[in-house]
């Protein structure tokens, strides 16, 4: 269903248990750029009437989660600021098309694949972690992750044949699993995660 | 309550009648910068904690009223697209401080400025345009327009003295006035309107 060509390893959720404020904090920053990346599909794309009312809703409810995670934040005394993020939304980007309509094809395709990679990472929060209540957290938001990586296929196939999208998400995929496997060992939602510590 | 330093004159709504699908695209088009603002502003100062949950929520408001103003459009067989600007948002902000905290107080009141222009065109339609639909249109948008002004000015007032942004909201306001009235005479929601026909 997500599309995804690497499933993350059961220990991930263990390595970045220790880390835990970090990706709290990466997590509300992932879903401030989740309504960004929507917004500007918006403006790069205001021709495209049929995207227009799906990406706005879509970017409305990154901003509710947006404000979700802050008011997590703010419970567990995590202070809301600046923070490094990881490489894998720009690597992901270096493999766009040029040309139109290519362009458009590979901008759904990766803000689907973004979306499912943060399903996926959110379905091992919700069974992993340790507070029943963070569990709980991470189960209501994974249902909307699901759902945005559809609708951005499915934009995709608006505008370019089914079998077309179909075959170029797997070549992206493909792009995205080395991605994060490859990413630097820090705790983001969309890393490969810190490494284990041997002693 | 809308600080503003010019009214506009009753004959506005006269002369934009005949431009009225312009100004409902134009208006389309403000409510999604309305949005692009607040979400800049949300990435520009997060640092600053108190802004974030409002701006997100006024964010928000915009972009469902970007939705309606679509949906208007579609009912009305008006297309969607591109459309010239008029000058009103860049020629207000050239007087924009450089260093903080200046700079965030003017672009706060700058947008309290913008909303409450809006507000007040948007009342002037609420009145006069023919079609009782589109007057009510109007009425069910003003509302949240004035509470976004207020929203604004209340933003500014937490990051400096209200006595101090209350006198610099009187300089802007002299300006936005200057602004709107030489705006060039196109059908737009922030401009002076087209001039009357003579003959």
């Amino acid at each position: 269903m997500l599309n995804l060509a690497y499933s993350t390893d059961d220990d991930w959720a263990v390595r970045i248990l220790p880390s835990l404020d970090e990706i709290l904090l990466d997590h509300t920053h992932c879903e401030k750029k989740a309504a960004s990346t929507a917004l500007g599909l918006i403006f790069r794309y205001q021709h495209r009437r049929e995207m227009m009312t799906s990406l706005s809703e879509l970017a409305r409810e990154e901003l509710e989660h947006f404000e979700l995670c802050l008011t997590l934040l703010d419970e567990r005394g995590i202070v809301f600021q600046r923070q490094r993020p990881s490489a894998y939304a720009s690597r992901l980007h270096v493999v766009v098309r040029d040309g139109e309509p290519q362009k458009l094809t590979d901008l759904l395709l990766i803000g689907a694949l973004i979306e499912a990679r943060s399903c996926e990472r959110m379905r091992i929060l919700s069974v992993a972690l340790p507070e029943e209540k963070l569990r709980t957290f991470y189960k209501d938001l994974l249902a909307s992750e699901a759902r945005h990586h559809m609708l951005y296929v499915d934009l995709a196939a608006t505008y370019a044949p089914r079998d077309e999208v179909m075959a170029r998400l797997e070549v992206l995929a493909a792009h995205e699993a080395e991605v994060i496997r490859t990413e630097a060992p820090v705790a983001r939602l969309h890393s490969a995660g810190p490494q284990k510590h041997t002693r």
